[in-house]
């Protein structure tokens, strides 16, 4: 399946850490640059998300703000 | 100012397209990756951004979506 | 791959829309339902979005809000 | 009042489960489709949100993402 | 109906600006502070919205971002 | 730095709740208006943020709906 998502970056995950609904996800996706992710637990479990594991960051572009 | 949102990453403006309300901006962040934001062409003004501008692309964990 | 996302609903392209820079798409879902997307121009040219296209509409749960 | 959401899909109340600051509730809109939400754990309160509730999710149009 | 929302402030609309597809809507409520909204074409003609309405603006508690 | 939102609200925080992955802030932005925000706790220890502290509440004009 493609997405209309105009941001899917690729990385490895270095961290999940589950709350009592919502866990965060960090993903390195080099460069230095690492990627926080709040999703839910459930997700979690659905994907079976687990340090090491290769995943891709998915960001629509509405959601992305600049600085400068 | 210090910003609440997990992911700060820090590019180069490679191009600035405008819509009639809506721009679309694109940053090199290296590495290979591009992001794409959507903002207001008012945003474009006020920021006066424009190729070749050092930027930060910013991005609310909850807003970013995870595949495996 | 396997979405992070609670909301993945299955439907058919009834209409695509293209503005300057964002497009409306939407969706027939079934059981009465239509869903309205706003995404940009370049994902509906990157996935050929046309009336008739098998599609799904992708929403996070923090982005669904409730009425009662 | 009326909502500018371009996405207002009625349904029942199938599931409050709540978090320690969100809580997640999932909505039966028919024609086998269950709606996913994240809200704050006031929120549920603030409607008194329970089980067999008519509600409605409601979901801006730019936070829909489109898979082909 | 309640919204979950948890910001929903109440203000004059002062200005409507529509583009192809996405609309600028900006609220005055009050204290100085005027809110910018882009919401669809669409959204502006069901409602009807033009300056001097009272309207209101509502915003997602993980929406909103802190700067210090 | 200058950010791309086009709403940035500045006010006092009155009340900050964390729960195990994502905190409630709460600011007083005048005008009888309060609002609400949800970030992670990792936002709130990086700024320590703490009641009675100026702080500015940003969102992006696309995650604004309007009520009417």
């Amino acid at each position: 399946m493609k997405l209309s998502a105009r941001n899917q970056i690729k990385g490895t995950v270095i961290e999940v850490f589950k709350g009592q609904t919502i866990a965060h996800v960090r993903l390195d996706v080099g460069n230095g640059i690492i990627i926080t992710s709040s999703i839910t637990n459930e997700a979690v479990d659905d994907l079976a998300l687990k340090r090491g594991d290769a995943a891709v960051a998915i960001i629509k572009a509405s959601d992305v703000l600049i600085g400068k």
